[in-house]
């Protein structure tokens, strides 16, 4: 194909349009182009489109309507974008410029109890929706992503195509979980047991880090473990590059973030009633290494100093 | 080589001897005798002795003093014996019938204080002393153990061409991770690890089986997580397999033993005063598993029948 002004109205007129060029959302995108599928492109960032669009020769779209009229139809329009608002949103006005019998996907990381209203919502107006968890982080590109996706057999049909290209191949690597809501539900399962092995990983090294009397190097003992051991894992793979980078951590901050799907791992348990004390800790780690003990801890000096007179420490 | 009743007087004395031929120690043979290593063979059931040693051509030993005898110095004696009396004991003979600057090892999981003590007792006799943490279970023999090492310089001399060829490459996982005791205690930490991934998997695993709006099949889900999600490791592989053959676990009890290493990381933690928390509960969900919480079960059930007049069951 020739790179040329004609874009917008090239040979083939795509049918999949992909909204939200970030990092994932983009990859995406060249994943899908590498394999000769033409798409069209939107991300509010109009540089970023056109930037994207000219790399990959797709369809550079400067809104949601213009992007709803370059694709014929059956359209599928992937969202690719942070979950929340930004997402519910920009599903809803699709919903207003697309035509029945196109297909939704949402593949933020989404709560899958939104994803079974919307998907509730969008199927009364006559689309087809679809729930996907995308794993893989910045090495999709290359290796494929891992995709778990929810929907009726009319959602899975029009998608199929261009799920088998994401993935590291058309049978392996993408996965019907079930209804809607399932994909995004396994997402969150996925994501819950990541803060586990990750905590497990960290806190075990940080153990090694320790012990004074052994001065073990622990970029070594990483990559040692990953051949022939029993905890070798590609979180493992990463942690070794980590600490022979910079085994310190001297410079790091001590805080660790959490998004949604360890919180909402959690509160399923709670509704379910079933026990995941250990990924549930992982989280709650998480928060203490934000601070949020800080007050628990203040008030457990207080209490010491209340019944043994010991010393408690003032900011 | 012939396979006759000369080989108590092989055509090359061997200097290596393994004693205690289970399934680790016995695949540790074979792949030594693979790579054209002679070694002395003895386990406590002759049987076992003589039937491994006449499937890779090894000297069989009926005794400990035996063995020290069919060797040739420098001596490496490899113990690979359950942890505790049976290695203490079987070391300390050793020393009462090998000569200074032979080597022993204990390939045991031992608690690595005991490796210290039996390291600094071992040199004060002009003896070498090695611990070595191994890992990669029945796998072992065909991919390579991941050995973990600790000891003097020395130690690791006389060891280190046996090391070679029972990692997957001469390179390639086995590490000298410090003085005696390091490599005993990165193995602990190792298996600590092995507790928390573990659980963070069943416990996401169990979530998502408790789901039954959704009815998602856990064998896909494992299979499909094993090709480009974040939780990909030996461990999902091992799983998936498991619920490949069956994932209703039906006729599985639900009760999960420990070994002594998850506890004395736990141990390790608190002595060091670093937190483990997420490994150190997952060896808690074991003893839980175990039943070791009925007494605290029965007791709240009382306590809500005391405050609340809540009904409590009677077995």
């Amino acid at each position: 194909m020739t790179s040329t002004s004609s874009q917008s109205t090239p040979s083939t007129t795509p049918h999949f349009g992909l909204i939200g060029l970030g990092k994932m959302g983009a990859n995406m995108v060249r994943r899908l182009a590498k394999q000769g599928i033409h798409v069209a492109v939107f991300d509010q960032d109009a540089e970023v489109t056109s930037a994207l669009a000219a790399e990959v020769n797709a369809v550079a779209c400067t809104s949601l309507p213009h992007m709803v009229s370059q694709l014929a139809a059956p359209r599928v329009l992937w969202v690719m974008l942070p979950s929340g608002e930004v997402t519910e949103s920009t599903l809803g006005q699709l919903q207003d410029l697309a035509a029945p019998g196109d297909t939704l996907v949402d593949g933020a990381n989404s709560n899958y109890k939104d994803s079974v209203r919307r998907a509730t919502q969008a199927e009364e107006r006559g689309f087809h929706y679809m729930d996907a968890g995308v794993s893989g982080g910045v090495h999709g590109l290359a290796n494929g992503y891992c995709l778990m996706v929810g929907g009726s057999p009319e959602a899975l049909q029009a998608v199929q195509p261009y799920l088998e290209v994401l993935a590291p191949a058309a049978n392996t690597g993408w996965l019907h979980a079930g209804p809607a809501g399932a994909g995004h539900f396994t997402k969150m399962i996925h994501n819950g047991i990541e803060y586990g092995m990750m905590a497990a990983l960290a806190e075990g090294l940080s153990l090694l880090k320790a012990k004074k009397d052994f001065d073990i190097d622990l970029a070594d003992v990483t990559e040692l473990w990953r051949h022939g051991s029993v905890v070798r894992s590609w979180l493992l793979d990463l942690t070794a590059q980590t600490l022979k980078a910079d085994q310190s951590l001297d410079h790091i901050k001590a805080h660790v973030p959490d998004s949604g799907e360890g919180r909402w791992t959690a509160n399923e348990s709670i509704e379910l009633g079933v026990p995941t004390p250990v990924m549930t800790l992982a989280l709650m780690s998480r928060f203490a290494s934000q601070g949020a003990d800080d007050y628990a801890s203040k008030l457990l000096a207080k209490m010491r100093q209340g019944f043994g007179g010991h010393a408690v420490g003032t900011v």
